[in-house]
């Protein structure tokens, strides 16, 4: 539930009972499209807002945070990924971090809303800088149909950027759909899903994504932490899996001297993200 | 500003142009001090919450975050604290995780509003486990004052558990009153404010504080983010101070081993506390 009073948005996350919201300067427009009504928004403080059915996606401000926490830890826990594929991130966010990445030759994303993209083109163009980079591969079909159907080993990581796994992104958290991710990985390969918040669901959706990575045959599973504001409590994480790869260690050198900027992830953030606070820890074991 | 409607209390935090809001079961009491208006709430996921003057001070699920990370950093970071002072803090919840530290022979906590402490005594009765420990004392008067008049290294460790730089605690953040902390400590010794959102006020409130505490005389300054939910953007942070003492380092082998349990704090999330990322780093070069 969303509401909107005295130029405040305020998103009410009901199934945690907390709040967020934000001050607008103005609704800029809205798009009801086949699949969901995406709304953009000017705020005083975070610049653009793109929210989903009433749902903070993200803002200009703080969009940095998630995007480097996708893409990076994956790409640099992989020895040297060719082919990445991206399910979702149709704000071309993610997409512009993997093509970072000189070694990447092919970044196919699947989002299944075109108009999410179109958004992103107008109010956040830094994201779509890469749109155009001729190793990128913009598709916007059923990601859950892709993986069914996708060829064995075509993939070297795979970056589930989705919305929560309630409603239209819920198969995306399922054992199934991870077989598939398993099947669609090279030996080596690194699946990354968002997972969501550690204070609200280490023993919930955290503990039953890494029981259904393994299930699905991920021989290491690990849930780095980051904040994030504008989702609920303000911390998030992303939980990396690897086919006959330990997501626990990773390229620490190339991290460090990466040939690209970055705004949150660096290698000793990439090394912190991977210890988990005690509570957690007890939670997932 | 805070409204409450529909069963939800919602904080607006005018000047960074965000809100919070945790849904609640009821309020519960509520007093008018001469310092300030307290309320207690029942919230449905978050256990108690108290406000003061419209403002989230802290609630039963998330103040671990918090009161782990002003205290432990910091005592961790000295050679071996006896004699530990704490201004503000009237929810005891810090208090209660110094006295965990078996070397701490004293320790003095000055909140100037007795309220706080009736009220965390009644709603958070596992935050005031310690208040009868006879290391503790707890006194109801202003701490500035007490400050000014503090005998020379008198303490090991002074940690500042203050309400936001805005109001009565605006002298908390100055370098006059760092000056009187610097005094009041031995050499050698610690001291840590809170310090507002890594997000939010890197560039402002976070650079400001190790200005004034450069010029109050502290030799070594580090801040440390972490995360807390109920507070602007769910990013939170303290500020470390040495007196002729590097509070980059820790012991970390006694943090490691340490003989009480914690739920955030570890030696490794300690380590990993100390790492800026590279925006913040900018920010405060």
């Amino acid at each position: 539930m969303a509401t909107q009073d005295d130029n405040w948005f305020i998103e009410h996350f009901d199934s945690a009972g907390t709040a967020f919201g934000l001050r607008l300067k103005r609704k800029l427009e809205e798009a009801r499209t086949p699949y969901q009504h995406i709304e953009m928004w000017d705020t005083e403080t975070f610049g653009y807002l793109m929210t989903i059915d009433g749902a903070t996606m993200l803002t200009t401000r703080d969009n940095f945070l998630y995007h480097e926490m996708m893409a990076h830890p994956a790409l640099f826990s992989h020895a040297g990924a060719r082919n990445v594929l991206i399910i979702g991130g149709g704000d071309c966010g993610t997409l512009r971090e993997v093509l970072r990445h000189g070694g990447v030759a092919s970044a196919i994303q699947i989002d299944i809303d075109e108009q999410v993209t179109r958004y992103s083109e107008k109010y956040f163009p830094e994201l779509c800088e890469s749109n155009d980079d001729p190793r990128a591969e913009l598709r916007f079909e059923d990601g859950v149909k892709f993986m069914q159907e996708c060829d064995a080993e075509r993939f070297d990581v795979i970056i589930v950027d989705s919305t929560d796994p309630v409603g239209p992104a819920e198969g995306l958290f399922k054992a199934e759909f991870f077989r598939h991710c398993h099947r669609a990985l090279a030996d080596g390969g690194v699946l990354v899903q968002q997972s969501e918040s550690p204070l609200l669901h280490s023993d919930t959706i955290i503990r039953d994504l890494h029981h259904n990575m393994r299930e699905a045959g991920f021989s290491h599973t690990r849930t780095l932490p980051f904040p994030q504001p504008v989702y609920p409590s303000g911390w998030w994480s992303c939980t990396l899996a690897g086919k006959n790869r330990d997501v626990g260690a990773f390229r620490e050198g190339d991290a460090a001297d990466k040939d690209f900027a970055t705004r949150y992830y660096s290698a000793d953030i990439h090394r912190g993200a991977l210890v988990l606070p005690p509570f957690m820890q007890d939670a997932l074991s």
